[in-house]
């Protein structure tokens, strides 16, 4: 069982206090688990205070010997919920600000500690939080590399299977069996809510096509309205594309990859947005060094589609097109930073990125190349092991 | 695909109708996936408007042509999410209270809406949506009984693989295949925020008797502390309890069942608990008509577990007791009603309920059964098809 050690966290904290001094925030109480992870190595029943400056002081409320064995934080203590109040007020003074994570936490959660810290001024932390995520260490990218290695190892297991009326279900079990064998930790998280998000698509044709709830450039059926992603009970045909969109999750990092399989060929239209899909891969591994801008990188993209007479099927077409090329991945699938036009913020170096321009045509389905990059002082690297093209099975 | 039909959403709004009318609230507005798809058949991006009386409005903010083959609702509009303000104050006068999922909901979005709706009073429905879905309909129950169905076929097919060496993981991989390939729609829904819940837990001997942060008597350790529950990378041996606690989805709908499996043969102490589960199985059985209060079963459980010399180990030990021994169950897992002593309410027709009397072993493990019931109204019928017994597989 792999932790997450104390440089890391110590180094996490300190990059986000920055955050909260420069805000005048005098303490953040973090509550959401993905975050308390992030910040303390445990997802136990417990709250997490980080002043300014100082050390964090981790509140257990449950399964304290688990949270010592768990989180190399100094300052563990226990208590019951109900106590937390008394520990927040010891660090507080007149106006103080208290930080809360305001994307995650519940409505009733929110009004609680409201109740409970009436005197003070209570602001949103969320942007800190993520902006402090976006930036990966050394230990985190290993992870993800863990992870990419598992859905790469994947894309090979599943030509073995791919035939014409095999059922996109079928597919999608095999490879949510094979990856979790390996070690995908079970599930995916997804930070904004109401949405959520299954660890494999398998979208064959006009099912790649179906607009959904998702932020995504493709949702598929489903097997049921109540679900409404993902693989359905379509059987997969000869000269269709195939996309696979495939994560795996190792110690919580996630890796987040598609490609396009086809038995038999594609027609020559599909062939050629996933050419443009390569090339616009191309221009980002040129292009993505620390220091260009995000939206930029989106609107050059766009202007590759443009180019290419694809902008109107580009990341979706009509109500389901996504505005958006690329995303951050960590413990979430939805970091920052986000390849957009509204994103505003320059590459850093340790950025990690899927990088997904895909093509979605209505009833014929989507192709293109999703990549997870590493940004790196020189530029970007590509840690997907797969090569980069259409993933041909034959016909018989 | 199967959709909800006219009258099941009728019904369903029509009860709800009447909580907002005794309640005095003028409108309730439903943001949450769930919570709107069991109100107008789909999780499509939209949001819905019930008022106490009246037609509910759904608008529909990307997909609607997928919302209208989802959704029997009559009145399907379609506007951005900007635009939701104008259609909801059109429901409201003067002092109106309007109702929010306060328990779900995100801060910011909560804030956004008390923003919106700043001459209004905002109240939380949390309660009237959840004492609304705490009944079933035969509907309802026939997806339950459809994923009752695959768990129980699994409880079968399980056995063929469980021998000395295993890994627990490895038989987790297994069942989330043949569930997967059988129709689980491939996730399950928690309604208790920072909870989440894999489909699978196969617990070993101690593994079974670790303390997580899950509202369950187990949790398990986890292949990682970023995920903490579930199967971990310990191989089986012979002579220790094996508890599968197996879930899965059908249309929305939750199966969740538990066995307790051991290769050889258990030690009596054990089998001794697994006798009082079953004990305490039937005095449910006997017991759970409607009227019943569901604190008074709780504690009269809890009683039989004393008389047994059990307490100290029931529904989990010291700080990871579970302080319940039963909960509804339906399109998420911790659904009303709760079989506590805090659950001051009658057993209701209608009403689904996963009940696991479970006792657990520090460093033993875990034995029991988990079983669901249909509250009818002379009695609870089983729908659980797998014998209650302890399933041995032979050593060889």
């Amino acid at each position: 069982m792999e932790k997450v050690n104390e440089e890391e966290i110590k180094r996490r904290i300190k990059r986000f206090q920055e955050y909260l001094e420069k805000n005048g925030i005098s303490l953040a109480i973090i509550l959401q688990n993905v975050d308390r992870y992030y910040f303390s190595g445990t997802i136990q029943l417990s709250t997490l205070l980080i002043p300014f400056s100082g050390d964090p002081v981790l509140i257990v409320h449950k399964g304290f010997e688990r949270v010592k064995e768990e989180s190399p934080l100094k300052e563990i203590i226990r208590a019951r919920q109900t106590e937390v109040g008394n520990f927040i007020r010891g660090y507080l003074r007149e106006r103080s600000r208290v930080g809360l994570e305001f994307d995650v936490i519940p409505a009733n959660v929110y009004l609680r500690y409201k109740e409970m810290l009436k005197d003070f001024e209570i602001v949103d932390i969320s942007e800190f939080i993520r902006k402090t995520r976006m930036i990966k260490s050394e230990y985190e990218i290993t992870q993800i590399k863990k992870a990419v290695s598992i859905v790469d190892e994947g894309f090979k297991e599943v030509q073995k299977i791919l035939r014409p009326g095999i059922s996109e279900l079928e597919v999608d079990a095999f490879l949510g069996y094979i990856s979790r064998k390996k070690g995908h930790m079970g599930m995916m998280r997804m930070r904004e809510w109401n949405q959520e998000m299954h660890y494999v698509h398998v979208l064959s044709g006009e099912t790649g096509s179906v607009i959904s709830f998702l932020n995504s450039p493709h949702g598929g059926k489903g097997i049921t309205p109540a679900m409404a992603q993902g693989a359905g009970l379509k059987k997969i045909k000869e000269g269709e594309p195939i996309e696979i969109d495939y994560g795996a999750c190792v110690n919580g990092y996630i890796a987040d990859e598609s490609r396009t399989f086809v038995i038999g060929d594609l027609p020559d239209r599909l062939k050629k947005a996933h050419e443009c899909s390569l090339e616009i891969h191309r221009f980002f591994s040129e292009i993505a060094k620390p220091g260009i801008y995000c939206n930029e990188i989106y609107e050059r993209c766009l202007e590759i589609a443009k180019e290419w007479g694809l902008e109107e099927y580009f990341m979706g077409y009509g109500e389901g097109k996504a505005k958006f090329v690329g995303h951050g991945i960590g413990l979430e699938i939805d970091e920052y930073p986000v390849i957009t036009s509204r994103f505003k913020e320059r590459l850093q170096e340790g950025m990690v990125i899927a990088f997904e321009p895909k093509f979605v045509f209505p009833k014929e389905g989507v192709v293109g190349l999703e990549d997870v990059y590493v940004i790196k002082k020189d530029g970007p690297e590509r840690i997907t092991k797969t090569e980069q093209k259409i993933i041909r099975i034959r016909k018989s």
